[in-house]
């Protein structure tokens, strides 16, 4: 077993986890819940019924939250996706979706046998999605296969850049075209506020262990009126269960420390802004160093900060320890998260990070740049 | 929030719960696992291959105890039961099964829109399995269907009754038909030694939660070198995401807290006799009191026990509590896990408890008889 000390003693900048760290409270309720099937205790046939703890206060809320009519735990957003796909699309049936998409998009689709039309980035520097890239390939399909998509996805944040795409227009052009919209909220929500119908949504995915400072696995599966009975169709033999979800999803402590974290989560989303302008502070001064540029959209409007990274190349070529200096320079300063090797480009999020964790970062960075530059 | 307080007050008889609770090596390791995706640290785009900490070795050994060619890590048993399904099935296919299964079984099936054939179980009060049973389903299947169903799943031990089905008969009759066998080990495996390819497996499915000790949502899905390719078929696009499993799965402390456990769930499975022997103890003392008889198979081969109970049903009808004074008197008595207000029959389970606990747990009922009867 390795043991993990993470959290207690080094800043760690991993995109996929600084929204999932979990703070004090959440850790008592994990501990509390640890055992399997402990929110069980009570059950009377559907987790999001159960009244204790109260996961059925929860699901109300999270509908609440996140502007949308009804709201279900999932195993995570993937599984979500899977969900959506699975209702309403048939083998051979079509889905317009971002190029900047998450691997699970077009893998979900690729296990219901869906074919995936992708509305391409701008591509290099900015990978932009365009709004009228919606309207464009929902063309196109129309006119290829005589029909318009069965489903439009969007990540609503990318993984890979965090450009934040205008999920309003496209739940628009959506409307115009009568495509069922699925939004891909696994970095926004519990980040920032994300007004599900607002934005057009018919389906939200949501990852908590992404975004809402939980353990998994566990994510939320949102959807209006109008989809509820079909999304959330009940067992023919047994008439509270969910087919979609097979009756029950997160069945132990990963849903009873949603319902401790939730709090939280609705404070830290009016914070954004600050978020943004610490993530856009490290923008500048990293780019200050020299030859490293944020890509992506600018100024940034996330935390997941992707650099190009020339300078950091650089080095490494002259450095004993190749590629590898830059991973074990940061960690000696108590900073992980980076991937071992990677000089050229490299993901990093200033997610809950105080000021001065962020200043302490780019400091880090300064002073490998001044010790073995030039 | 409702603060939970189980194990450390209570001696729990919920048979969903008993071979769920954690020790305090697993908790411990929970905490440090206890951030989202925490288990990604190192991660090289596999979640089976990742090697600190050592989910590798976690599957290569899981593959080995169970003894079956390759397993994969899962959100639940039911998930391991959709995934097989939903990889050999079309819609219409059909399902040989046991009139005992879990409801997951059927809604699994139902998500791919399989027809399910239940071997009817002896009915009242031993509710037996024949083995027998399959190859008349088989038959019959095959002469409405002109073909032999596409999958067989058996419950080991079912959690109505706990029986114990002889599944290395039913293994044998599948082979003679060519009908792949899917073991539904989620009350077997982790409590007692489950040797899957000995048994006839070619599927078998487990869920930790529910049978290793450990915090969910996570599960097993083992195979033999016959189907690794199918089930564990890659995507096209990314050729390290397993399709069936959209990638990765229990992607928290779950899969961290197996690798903890499962040294002493090794252990743990070498003294199922004695758990087996508590077991029959207690029944033999409870059929002792009067109008109780346990159902199910006869002596009891698990530590699941279901009793018919006119004699408690009689004490309700006079008390004051109704049916629910059960309940209130072993909660009085720091016993829980009996659905409230249920007297007629009622499940509990005896697993994990000492000897000492289970007969406290004898003499609470006696008491509890004595103090209303007559």
């Amino acid at each position: 077993m390795i043991e993990r000390k993470r959290e207690e003693y080094y800043i760690n900048v991993n995109p996929l986890q600084t929204g999932g760290r979990t703070n004090s409270e959440v850790r008592k309720v994990a501990l509390q819940y640890v055992d399997g099937y402990s929110v069980c205790d009570y059950c009377k046939g559907m987790l999001h019924l159960i009244e204790k703890p109260p996961i059925c206060d929860l699901t109300r809320e999270l509908s609440r939250f996140l502007d949308m009519d009804e709201s279900r735990i999932t195993l995570g957003a993937r599984e979500g996706k899977f969900a959506v796909i699975h209702t309403l699309l048939q083998p051979g049936d079509t889905i317009v979706c971002d190029s900047n998409r998450h691997y699970t998009t077009y893998v979900a689709a690729e296990r219901v046998g869906a074919k995936i039309y992708e509305v391409e980035s701008t591509g290099y520097p900015s990978y932009e999605i365009r709004p009228e890239g919606y309207r464009e390939m929902i063309e196109k399909i129309r006119s290829e296969t005589n029909k318009p998509p069965k489903l439009a996805i969007l990540t609503h944040v990318d993984g890979e850049y965090g450009n934040l795409t205008p999920a309003k227009e496209i739940g628009e052009i959506c409307k115009e075209y009568d495509v069922p919209f699925l939004l891909n909220a696994a970095y926004t929500a519990g980040r920032m506020e994300v007004k599900g119908k607002e934005l057009g949504a018919d389906f939200l995915v949501c990852s908590c262990h992404k975004g809402f400072g939980v353990p998994g696995a566990i994510g939320i599966l949102a959807t209006t009126n109008r989809w509820v009975n079909e999304l959330f169709r009940k067992s023919q033999v047994y008439k509270k269960k969910d087919v979609e979800l097979l009756g029950c999803t997160a069945r132990s402590l990963a849903v009873a420390t949603l319902i401790a974290a939730l709090p939280y989560v609705k404070e830290r989303v009016k914070k954004w802004d600050e978020e943004v302008e610490k993530a856009r502070w490290f923008v500048d001064r990293m780019e200050g160093l020299g030859n490293i540029t944020q890509l992506g959209v600018r100024p940034t409007q996330h935390d997941l900060l992707r650099f190009e990274t020339p300078l950091l190349r650089e080095i490494g070529k002259h450095h004993r320890k190749k590629g590898y200096f830059l991973y074990y320079e940061l960690e000696k300063r108590g900073i992980i998260g980076l991937k071992p090797g990677q000089t050229d480009w490299f993901k990093l999020s200033t997610y809950g990070l105080t000021w001065d964790q962020v200043k302490y970062l780019y400091e880090a960075f300064e002073e490998i740049v001044k010790k073995f530059s030039g």
